[in-house]
């Protein structure tokens, strides 16, 4: 060096990932407007603007509504060490992946982490998580609504109902549901929900938006201990959301985007977009399964955002993968964990959950099981676009 | 709702700010490329890349160079979380704000923090430093290279140097020094540096810039107690940036401008860089000094990327601010602490460093002076012309 390096040129890819997902062109317009100070009462303006959106989005009379400066996996840190307590307990009810990250993150607080674990795939039993709670009387419930490793959505009211009983306060991951399926924070009563911008709300990774209870909020208030973490310590964060004075340089561009992609919810509006999102959720199964294949999460416990096909029997799931991604620039996700080349995970959500995309990426999902030697039962695309005529 | 949303509209400021710093044209072309996914072989190459990049700005042979997913102060959470250690002894050597504030997120680690703490103004007395590093035998040092609360440049290599005959490692926070002045990490002996995306290197906040050299790396791979970040914990990061396995979905957007940000520097070439900074800000210091105002920093310590003077007596700082900003659409910082009201500060760094903007920021801060009754005893977009045509 010196030398010269050509300006970036990234590969156009149609993402259905389970993150993240398709940026819409408004976004990416708003991130190429001028950048302004964290001081700037423009961008005062602008973050007045996403908290009184995020209550919204996150269905919520919280006053409480920040975007932490990070990705979705810094709220869920946030969450977690704010509350979290040396020797308290803290329950956490999982059935993947980010489940037992929530736990990981508690152990590392020192706290008394106990665990309801149940298989990767069906929803939490309402019933064996009361009885859990009832019997840990736990300071903390942490549970993930939108289990991104296997596709299920827990339902989130009786767990609230029953750690509101013993006194806990309920932390909810929502990182894949916000934006794209119901997350109904005060309706659940949810007391600290935390999301991430690149899936429901169609803008790049880099922002976590999050939510705390009046109840949380007043819990937080008066820990004793200190948050080991100056930079996701909300009652900082707060003198800067609330209080605007200095905390850290939050970055306009990612705040520029939030505000659009939360626009965009607002002015389709969430029930209308939950609706898109469940219609195009339902053809993508109803081509899954003419084509012959079963989805992982029993009906009615499928998340809308996010689908979990099971891999056939005989077919390499990587190498289809790997055809999608080197031939045709689409990428999918395979599973891991337990569930390493036994799912698909294909994103359907924010701006990328259209019907057209429903009808390619069933299309190219078969020719690229095909390949793979597999024969599907019927003709998919077909199915879905049948799926989408009955459901208008 | 739903209601509509114009398209966000931000003003058009002139940002000669402590940062953020205006974004260079190619860096906002880039954030408007199409997103991949965290996993995608195009975002490794990018990610490579810029690990290649890291370690020429830094000017290091270190492996271990990445980009954190948060902003500055998030790479000072990194260093300090996976180096301060539970009742081990954790010196900070502070002449500002940002010292004090790695002291605090030490504090918050249960390290037990001794503190040299001097003026906020010149820099830190290398024979100081000395005698306080030999007499406390720290398990680490913590020290700012370039203090953004005063402007003053300290030198690393006596104390990295005096922390090393103790066996302790050297945090130094790079965060207003990297892409404007010399920060020569492995020339200075630093083990772990850290900086932002939104001052010298011309990019918007939203990733933090980190080097770890071999020895810090092997003392944190000997760490017994847990790291309580599991979002900023080093070895967790090396599983993605070395291993290319999933830890959290880092931003393509971000690592687009990173990348742009990076390759203009290397273009440039870092010593021509260092001296376009040099001789801008000596130009800014001649035209402030024939206006009849005194820099708050003693002459050779000043960094060359943000400009401290003092208020002349008499002049309210916040109304000179506010006619800038309101009138001209410029924004200027000024000083807090101990320093309220008595300095401007005034960035000159990253592509916002020219002596157009030199000239410019001297005529508008003449202006708004005057407005409130200083007046001036020269010329000082003359003098500093001078300054810039003798210098060339």
């Amino acid at each position: 060096m010196p030398q010269t390096y050509p300006p970036i040129h990234p590969p156009q890819r149609l993402l259905f990932t389970p993150g993240p997902s398709m940026v819409a062109p408004r976004v990416y317009a708003a991130m190429s407007q001028p950048v302004v100070g964290p001081l700037d009462p423009f961008f005062f303006e602008v973050i007045e603007q996403i908290r009184s959106l995020l209550g919204y989005v996150f269905s919520t009379r919280n006053e409480f509504n920040i975007a932490i400066s990070g990705t979705g996996s810094s709220g869920m840190e946030a969450a977690v060490v704010n509350f979290a307590e040396p020797e308290e307990k803290f329950a956490v009810l999982t059935n993947g992946f980010f489940g037992a990250r929530i736990g990981e993150m508690a152990r590392r607080q020192g706290a008394r982490v106990v665990r309801l674990e149940t298989a990767w795939g069906p929803a939490l039993d309402p019933q064996q998580c009361r009885e859990f709670i009832r019997r840990e009387q736990p300071r903390v419930v942490a549970f993930v609504q939108a289990e991104t490793s296997t596709g299920v959505y827990n339902q989130a009211k009786p767990i609230c109902e029953a750690a509101h009983e013993v006194d806990a306060i309920v932390i909810s991951d929502c990182v894949t549901s916000l934006g794209g399926m119901p997350v109904l924070v005060d309706e659940n009563g949810i007391d600290v929900a935390y999301s991430c911008t690149q899936k429901g709300l169609s803008c790049p990774p880099g922002l976590a938006p999050l939510t705390v209870s009046g109840r949380a909020l007043e819990r937080r208030r008066a820990r004793k201990t200190t948050v080991p973490s100056w930079y996701l310590d909300l009652l900082l964060l707060e003198t800067y959301y609330e209080g605007h004075r200095y905390h850290h340089t939050a970055s306009a561009t990612m705040f520029y985007a939030l505000r659009e992609g939360l626009a965009l919810v607002a002015e389709e509006g969430l029930e209308a977009r939950w609706e898109r999102h469940r219609r195009n959720h339902l053809a993508f199964v109803a081509g899954i399964e003419a084509m012959g294949l079963e989805m992982h999460v029993p009906a009615g416990d499928r998340l809308w955002t996010l689908n979990t096909p099971r891999v056939p029997l005989g077919v390499d799931e990587a190498k289809v993968r790997q055809y999608l991604l080197q031939e045709r620039s689409i990428e999918i996700a395979g599973g891991f964990g337990p569930l390493a080349g036994q799912i698909f995970r294909i994103g359907t959500m924010g701006c990328g959950s259209t019907p057209e995309n429903v009808l390619l990426i069933l299309r190219e999902l078969e020719a690229a099981l095909r390949l793979e030697g597999y024969k599907p039962a019927g003709n998919g695309a077909a199915a879905a676009e049948k799926a989408l005529t009955a459901a208008v």
